[in-house]
C-alpha cells in the first residue's frame, strides 16, 4: 500500500511539473513570450486566516516571462529546477538542496555564464517551485538537514523497516527530514499525546525516567526551532493519530516563537502551513507564573535583554495571541522582567520535571491554546 | 554484565570523588590549607606524542587552595561540581551541563554572592574535575549536546534496548552523548570498517543507496566537527571490534580539521585523547586530486578564501601532518587554490558518490593515515 500510495504521489507530482514544461511549450508554439505564474511570497501577501487559525498565502502573484531581460535567467533556472527534481522523482532518488544546486550547475553553451553561482540563488527557486505547482519540498524529493529524536509508545515503519520506538534506549529514532506517508508509516500507537520539548537535553531526561511509558505518549525533541520533518510528523501524528501535540518550550521570547511556528505556522513558509501548522496545539509551559507556582527561587531567573523585550511586545500584537490568558502572560513576562530555562527546574530535583511538573500540568489541564 | 560493569565504573568514580574531599578534610583537620592539584589545560602543557601518535597533555599542575583569596571561591565551586556528579551517579541519573549549572547555583548563606552566576564559570570547573581525577565527563554523569545517527551492520543494546542497525529505516539511530559501556553493549556485529561522513545529507544519499549494506559497514555522521558521543563510539568501534574508521569530509581546511580531530585529539580535549582519539583513522576524501582523477568540471570548484589559505598553512605545520603524502596533498590544495564539497560529486550523478567513488577508493586503498 505504501509504495502504490508513494506511486501515485510522485505520478501526481510529475504531472504537475510537465503542465508547467507543457504550457510554456504551448505558448512558443503560438509565437507567445511564455510565462510562469507564481504566488508572491511576500510579508504583504501573507495573512492569518481567523477561522482555519493559520498563517496563509494570498492570492498575489508575480509573473516570469522568458522574453524579457529582468526576469529570462529566472525563467531558465525556475525550468532547469523543475526538470532536475522531475528527474529525482523519476528516478526515485532524494537529495539536499545543496546536492541540487551542484547537480544544476553549470556553464551555459560556450559562455561565461553560470546557470547558477551561489546556492542563494537556487534555494528561492525550489520555493518558488513548491508553491507554484501546490507541493511540498519533501514531495520534490528534496530534504532539508535532519534534527531531532523521536521515543515512546508508537510502532512505525520507515523505509520498509519496523521500528518499535518502545526499545530506542537512550538515542531514539533520528528524525529524517522526509516523513511523507510514503516513506514514514505509522503502524501501532497506544499513545494518548505528544509531548514536543524543545531542548534535547531536557527530552534526554525524560525519556531516562521513561515519562512517555508512564504517561504513555511520545515523546520528540526538534534542537531548538523544530525543523521541517519534525513539523510535518506532528502534524500528521496530530490528523492521523488524532491526539493532542503538548509544546514544552523555555520561557522566553524566543520559546513563545517556537510556539507560535508549530501552531500557526511562520510568515517564511506561509504556504505550507495548511500542511505543517497545528493550530490546537497546547502550550504546556514553561509559563512566567511557574516560579511563584512552583517555588523556584529567584536565583535561576535571567533578566530580559532590550531584544527579548521588543520580541515579546510583537508577540503580544501577534492576531494568534489575543486570548486575554495570552494577554495576561505575555504582559506578566514583561511586567517581571525575567525569563525561565527548562533546566530550572532542576533545582528542585533533577526529576521534578518527570515526577511533579508535567504530571501536574497535564492532570490539571494547565496549558494555554 | 552490563550493569555490573556499571556498577563497578560507577564506584570507581565515586571513590575518586571521595579521595579529592578526604584529602581536603585531612589537611583542615591538621590545620593546613586544604588544596586541590589541577592538570593544566593551556596549550604550553599540551604535546604531541609521536610514538602514541596522540595530543597528549603534559605534567604541569595548579594548585587550587581554599586559604587564598584569588582561589577561595574556585576551590568552594570545585568541591561543589564535585559533590553534585557524586549525587548524580549514587541516583544513578545523567544530566546536562546546563542542567549542573542549575542544579549547583544558589546564593551563598545571606549573602548576595552566588555560587555561581553564569554556565561559562561552571563549565571550566567541569573540565577540572575531569581531568584532576582522571575521568570522562560521561563517567560524572554528565552529557553534552547529541548529534549525529547511525545505520549499518551492527546490533547495539541501548539502555537494556536491543537494536538492529540494519532496520532504522530513513532515520538511523539518534547518537547519544554517553556511548560508555556501562550503556551502550555491542551485540552481533558483521560489519568490515565504520565510514564516518562529515554530512548529514552524503549520509542519507548513501543510507538510501543502501551502501552500508553491500558494503558490509557501519554508517556513521556527526553533523559537522563530530560531538563526544560519536568520538567516543567511533573509538570503541576501532579498538573494540579491531576494524578500521574511514573518514569522508569536504576537500577544505576545515574537513581536514575534523579528520584531524577523530585521528590525534583536539588541543582543547587533550586530556581526553588517550579515550578518543584514532591515530590509525584513514583519510578517504575528498582529495585535492580527485577533481581531476574523477574528471569534475571546474565550475563545482569554490575559491579558498584568505581564512581557508591561513588554515591550510597551519595544518601544514602540524607535527602529525609531516607525511610526504600529506604534505603533497596540503600543498596541491594550496597550489590550486580551491576547495570542493562532497556535493559536487553529484555533478556526475546523483548515486556517483555510492557506485563509484568510494567502492573505487576502498578497492584501490586509495587513502592517507
Amino acid at each position: 500500500m505504501a509504495s502504490a500510495e508513494k506511486e501515485s504521489i510522485d505520478k501526481a507530482v510529475i504531472e504537475k511539473i510537465e503542465n508547467v514544461g507543457r504550457n510554456a511549450l504551448k505558448e512558443i508554439e503560438a509565437g507567445k513570450n511564455p510565462e510562469i505564474q507564481i504566488p508572491l511570497r511576500t510579508l504583504s501577501n501573507v495573512h492569518y486566516d481567523e477561522k482555519e487559525r493559520l498563517i496563509k498565502i494570498g492570492n498575489a502573484v508575480q509573473k516570469r516571462s522568458y522574453l524579457n531581460l529582468g526576469q529570462a535567467k529566472r525563467f531558465m533556472q525556475t525550468m532547469l529546477i523543475a526538470s532536475a527534481c522531475k528527474d529525482l522523482i523519476k528516478t526515485g532518488k532524494t537529495t539536499s538542496i545543496r546536492d541540487l544546486f551542484y547537480m544544476t550547475k553549470h556553464s551555459i553553451g560556450n559562455t561565461q555564464e553560470n546557470t547558477f553561482d551561489e546556492q542563494e540563488e537556487s534555494d528561492p527557486i525550489i520555493e518558488d517551485l513548491e508553491v507554484t505547482i501546490d507541493t511540498l519540498r519533501e514531495e520534490l524529493h528534496l530534504f532539508a538537514s535532519n534534527r531531532g529524536s523521536l521515543v515512546g509508545n508508537i510502532t512505525l515503519v520507515d523505509s520498509g523497516d519496523t521500528i518499535d520506538c518502545r526499545k530506542l534506549g537512550s538515542g531514539g529514532w533520528s528524525i529524517p527530514s522526509i516523513v511523507e506517508k510514503s516513506i514514514i508509516q505509522f503502524k501501532d500507537s497506544e499513545a494518548k499525546f505528544v509531548l514536543m520539548v524543545e531542548k534535547d537535553a531536557v527530552w534526554r531526561r525524560l525519556n531516562e525516567d521513561k515519562f512517555w511509558k508512564k504517561h504513555n505518549c511520545i515523546l520528540i525533541h526538534g534542537q531548538g526551532v523544530p525543523p521541517r520533518g519534525v513539523r510535518r510528523l506532528l502534524w500528521r501524528f496530530e490528523n492521523e493519530l488524532k491526539i493532542p501535540i503538548y509544546v514544552f518550550v523555555d520561557n522566553d521570547p524566543w520559546g513563545l516563537y517556537i510556539y507560535s511556528v508549530i501552531k500557526q505556522g511562520s510568515i517564511n513558509l506561509a504556504y505550507e502551513s495548511k500542511r505543517m501548522a497545528i493550530p490546537t496545539a497546547k502550550f504546556i509551559g514553561l509559563s512566567s507564573y511557574d516560579q511563584e507556582r512552583y517555588q523556584l527561587p529567584k536565583d535561576v531567573t535571567i533578566k530580559l535583554n532590550e531584544e527579548d523585550k521588543k520580541r515579546a511586545n510583537q508577540i503580544l500584537g501577534y492576531p494568534w495571541f489575543q486570548k486575554p490568558a495570552w494577554q495576561k502572560e505575555l504582559r506578566y513576562m514583561l511586567e517581571k522582567g525575567v525569563k525561565l530555562e527548562l533546566e530550572a527546574l532542576s533545582k528542585k530535583g533533577i526529576s521534578f520535571v518527570t515526577d511533579v511538573y508535567l504530571p501536574e500540568k497535564i492532570a490539571k489541564k494547565e496549558w494555554l491554546e
